[in-house]
């Protein structure tokens, strides 16, 4: 390897320039992102990194469910250290949240292959189709879930999108054939790095451009549904009622004030309310909500959701409330993988980038991974912690102090 | 007057069958009205009650929005006694909220005309264009508020139906003029009694078929706006948050306690909700909701009211949320005319029909009446005190113990 004093440092303005070249697919007002998995600006966004990849002198490889893959191949057999993210965005969200790995990825694989020129392993990118659920509500991780295998044979006849047709649909319209999902699965990856926007204020508020990944947190969410009896809400006493909204509230004051006296990292969110038949002068007949509940400790987790399964029974029964509980998602807590924490934090460290040691609160990508290879994240400081809107902001020199740290983790690794 | 015991009373199933016939001018499933004002199906059940009036030997009058009016004329000038309701429903709503007074007020001042030929003061039958709200959220009693001069010049041009247009351009649709709202305005209106079901179940309770209401609840309605930051559900630490769910669902539960706590006939309602952006992953940045908040005594709903108030300015400060308080509907008690509850609980009494004296927990077009003359109102008992719903059910037996009790107030009255 090349001693790093005489190394080109990663230029804070080509990132700048990459991240918004991809933020012009799918633009939102000045600052936002709006490019839902497999429309048009998605099309357009995924053949501008494959462009990239090109460019980088990485050899290009499209799989079965439209994940973009840049190969920079070693001079030894063996599986990839790969390194990515999804270009998906929330509708809206920002410029940074997902794209800044991809952009980070082709930038940390080029300057691997410019500094030190063919590795001993292979270093792949990934430019993933999918991660955020904003096209498909009831499924999300569909690139990073074709990649490790884990999709049902059923699941795209079965989803559908928000906007209306199935995602095997949505996937002929744009000549993927969802018959060859497996095809997508692959036996070749040999560790999974991913960088990525905090989207929290922890590295803000620590005053650190980067975090080094240590656990992503283990989360469950359901979906609430209470029944009670729609009454006038003029006519009906209060002592005969069986009010769910009366239940709801009460539920939701209790997970979230359970949350919040467990401390951090516990977070509990209640995001999403339905009410019928929602009229002003009607009680109402029947609430559902989300819980999304996240611990990155399993122990911890298991006590924040025992105590919540057990608010909302409590309250339905003390109410003679109908009570249906959907679980929609439920994974546990995914330590990353300590040897490559520890060439992150070296990597760092040898760039003179000051880092701390953090958990994710949010789900990524990197999390299916781990269950086909070892996985670790970078995180990159997000201004005022904002994201999944077109507030996201990341400056230039943290995204570049993050690429600079993966490319000296992606050399150590592959040499 | 004839002797009561030579009348030929009331039949049930007369009742039963005019409620049958309105009810098919927007059939909803089996049971239920799905009616809206100023709609095709509403246009036709107007043209049925006229058709009715004319049967009955009444001069039909149609006003400039489209209320029927129904004329017995008396032998002497002055200002009639008038029975009616309204004929617009919930969507859907039962066969009976309204339509039952309409049919009630016909079949009874025909039974007057029957019974005892042209009356002294002359009697009117009035079935309402709009009470509900149901068809433009912010408005309602727009029949009652058009014969009483309370609508505001600019309102048809301001208020808009849920399905978009505003009320002057569907008054056009129909052939009404708003222009000529005020020209509905009367002053020949010398008493109004409305007959209405119950809408709750305080007289099954009782096991009596009508009741005689003495009062009128008074009612505030609000629209509550909490506004906080919203953030990404994993990545906020919960003692970051100002999460406007956490404020709403404290709010919800110590408005629907104080009710509670203060007893009959105290009610609090919360009927509507709408979260922002609404998203299983995302603290909200907005939540909104209505409270409705009744009590048919001054000083207790001032008290009531006091409390709600207090509440959310309190939760909404020591949370940091930002908050908004739209009042939309706000009426004092509304007490019925002494002389005339004692004249309908004589009627009741002479024709042997048991009653209790009641407060009304709804809001009537009797209360817009209430401004121009005496007003009173007959409940008749509602089968599990359900109401704006298919479900709504009320038995004939009850219907016409409740429309003999009123054509003898009228002949009382009129005579």
């Amino acid at each position: 390897m090349t001693e790093p004093a005489a190394l080109q440092p990663i230029d804070p303005a080509v990132i700048q320039e990459m991240v918004g070249e991809l933020a012009r697919f799918g633009a939102w007002g000045e600052t936002g992102v709006n490019r839902l998995v497999y429309t048009p600006e998605w099309v357009a966004a995924q053949d501008h990194v494959a462009g990239w990849c090109t460019e980088a002198g990485l050899e290009v490889e499209r799989d079965a469910v439209g994940n973009v893959w840049g190969w920079l191949r070693g001079r030894k057999p063996g599986p990839a250290i790969v390194t990515g993210s999804h270009i998906d965005s929330q509708k809206p969200g920002g410029r940074f949240d997902g794209a800044l790995g991809v952009a980070a990825a082709v930038a940390a694989v080029r300057a691997v292959r410019e500094r030190h020129g063919t590795p001993r392993r292979t270093v792949g990118v990934v430019s993933l189709c999918e991660e955020e659920a904003s096209r498909f509500a009831r499924t999300n991780f569909w690139g990073s879930r074709a990649a490790t295998g884990t999709i049902a044979p059923t699941e795209a006849d079965r989803m559908r999108a928000i906007d209306g047709p199935t995602m095997a649909e949505i996937m002929r319209d744009v000549g993927l054939d969802p018959e060859r999902i497996p095809e997508a699965a692959r036996d070749d990856i040999g560790a999974f790095i991913e960088l990525h926007i905090e989207q929290g204020p922890l590295l803000e508020a620590a005053g650190l451009p980067v975090g080094v990944v240590e656990t992503i947190t283990g989360y469950r969410q359901y979906w609430i549904d209470l029944r009670g009896a729609a009454n006038h809400a003029g006519t009906t006493p209060m002592d005969l009622r069986r009010d769910p909204m009366a239940g709801a509230a009460e539920i939701v004051s209790g997970v979230i004030d359970t949350a919040h006296r467990m401390g951090r990292p516990a977070v509990t969110t209640v995001g999403r309310m339905t009410v019928e038949p929602n009229g002003r002068a009607v009680v109402p007949e029947r609430v559902g909500f989300t819980v999304d509940a996240r611990h990155p400790e399993p122990e911890a987790l298991a006590t924040l959701l025992a105590r919540h399964e057990g608010r909302w029974a409590e309250v339905a029964a003390r109410r003679g409330l109908g009570l249906a509980v959907r679980v929609d998602s439920d994974r546990p807590p995914c330590p990353c993988d300590p040897a490559l924490v520890e060439t992150l934090a070296a990597a760092a460290a040898e760039a003179g980038v000051p880092t701390m040691r953090m958990t994710s609160g949010a789900v990524h990508d990197a999390m299916q991974f781990a269950s086909v290879c070892p996985v670790a994240m970078l995180f990159v400081r997000s201004r005022g912690g904002v994201s999944h809107s077109p507030d996201e902001d990341t400056s230039a020199e943290d995204a570049a102090a993050g690429v600079e740290t993966l490319a000296r983790a992606l050399a150590r690794l592959a040499s």
